[in-house]
């Protein structure tokens, strides 16, 4: 089976305590599944048990009812330079098994979609997301899942939405919104602020209240923004890919303690210091 | 804005006691996204600022940068049945402005994708998701979470899975999975059992570790699955379609405290009465 866990080395805050620490995140990488040539969907999964991953996304998309209704199934590596990792599972149907429509999720190049070309095919932020010598406080950061919390309205009547909420420069919480998807609550206040005029995000941050995904890393790039605050972790690709276009990414902020997975150099503690020089980062 | 919560009448079972209550649930529903004659893309969102959420998604998914981009935006009410919901945003870009490819995440009719219709279009199962008589106790119930979550290999390292486990008619739980996608894990578990030659699973129930939303009950009910235990809230959208085709539907099962939205007279107390007689729900 595939890893489902990696390490990157992060910079964990606990109160005034500031250290490296060798971290595990779970891997996100993207699997095509096909039937013949034909890529019905690519999904972001964390890799094992890929053959029963496509096996069940074919029972709830396809007519497959049964065992007998797969009569071939297998996991390839199409992608020479992805590190064995599966990318792609392959399915051969009984004849007259219905099939759905291919659903391309993600832009797929000739291989399917693999981790290694997808950092690379995120496009650049337009600019620099942060100005020069922007950096925050600690003690911002932490306070930031509590302030958007008071403003959600919805959330305490239904525990079931997730929220998305857009920092600017001076701190104040400029939008919130919920959704009961997080790419919806992240697309509506990023939305907010194209429709205010206030794109690119420079030196603004975006707070989630769940997990941040390659998906979410993403969007905040396209609006141009600082860094993501998340109350959940990030997954491997989210780290990858904050790196890569130096996004600040801080996660599990919750009470006094919180972690830095990209732009540890951004982040200051309470005596003004960074709690990481600039490119120390493994 | 569109409402983001409405009420069903549930059963919420506190230790012992069992009652009735109208419980605020959040809404899900289809918007479709379309420039032109085109949609791009159906996302299952909470209504209300519709706008921001298509000029948000396009800033990610097409190379929307400012507001000058969007020459022209509207939201549609295109199926006459929806009740004043809105479910069509339709945009206008300015010229030179790329487009994705579209996407279209869910079977699409000639009315975009629409509330309403979204709910007679999934499929029936194909045959009793209970035997006769089958009954599940609170207690067993409310184990399961505790259970799976022992069966979590990878949870407690990363804090970033979702996982999804079967239980089988016995109670006994079959196989966990984890994913950083929670519709991954349900397709891995749900995999697993059709290459087993256990589909479809009556009398057997699936437990996620977070919301129940359509699409999680749509692979419920495509399995044959008797219900769901989910540890977080479901939306609106899953409460209805798990009525429409009795799946049991369980949500916020932590401690001693559950709700039930669905089926409430296949749950026993201790004394071994039903928390509800049939066809008591509203």
């Amino acid at each position: 089976m595939g890893v489902m866990t990696t390490r990157r080395k992060i910079v964990r805050v606990r109160g005034n305590d500031a250290r490296e620490h060798l971290d595990d995140v779970v891997v996100e990488s993207p699997l095509a599944i096909a039937v013949g040539d034909t890529t019905l969907v690519t999904t972001m999964r964390t890799p094992g048990h890929d053959l029963e991953l496509a096996a069940g996304w074919l029972v709830a998309d396809a007519e497959v009812r049964e065992a007998a209704d797969i009569v071939g199934m297998g996991a390839f590596i199409a992608d020479p330079d992805s590190a064995d990792e599966v990318d792609t599972v392959r399915v051969a149907l009984a004849p007259g098994v219905g099939l759905p429509e291919p659903r391309a999720r993600l832009t797929s190049s000739a291989c399917g979609v693999c981790s290694s070309r997808l950092l690379p095919d995120v496009p650049a932020p337009s600019g620099p997301l942060q100005s020069d010598g922007w950096t925050v406080k600690v003690e911002a950061l932490l306070d930031l899942p509590d302030r958007m919390r008071e403003r959600q309205r919805a959330f305490d009547r239904t525990g079931g939405l997730h929220a998305a909420a857009v920092v600017d420069s001076a701190g104040a919480l400029v939008v919130v919104h919920e959704d009961v998807g997080r790419h919806n609550a992240v697309d509506k206040v990023i939305g907010h602020c194209l429709m205010a005029g206030g794109l690119p995000l420079t030196d603004c941050l975006i707070v989630v209240s769940g997990r941040a995904s390659f998906e979410i890393v993403q969007k905040a790039l396209a609006a141009g923004a600082a860094g993501i605050v998340a109350v959940s972790a990030p997954s491997s690709l989210a780290v990858d890919l904050a790196r890569l276009h130096r996004l600040l990414l801080v996660g599990l902020a919750r009470g006094s303690t919180l972690n830095v997975y990209s732009r540890p150099e951004l982040v200051l503690q309470h005596a003004g210091r960074a709690i990481q020089q600039s490119g120390q980062q493994g």
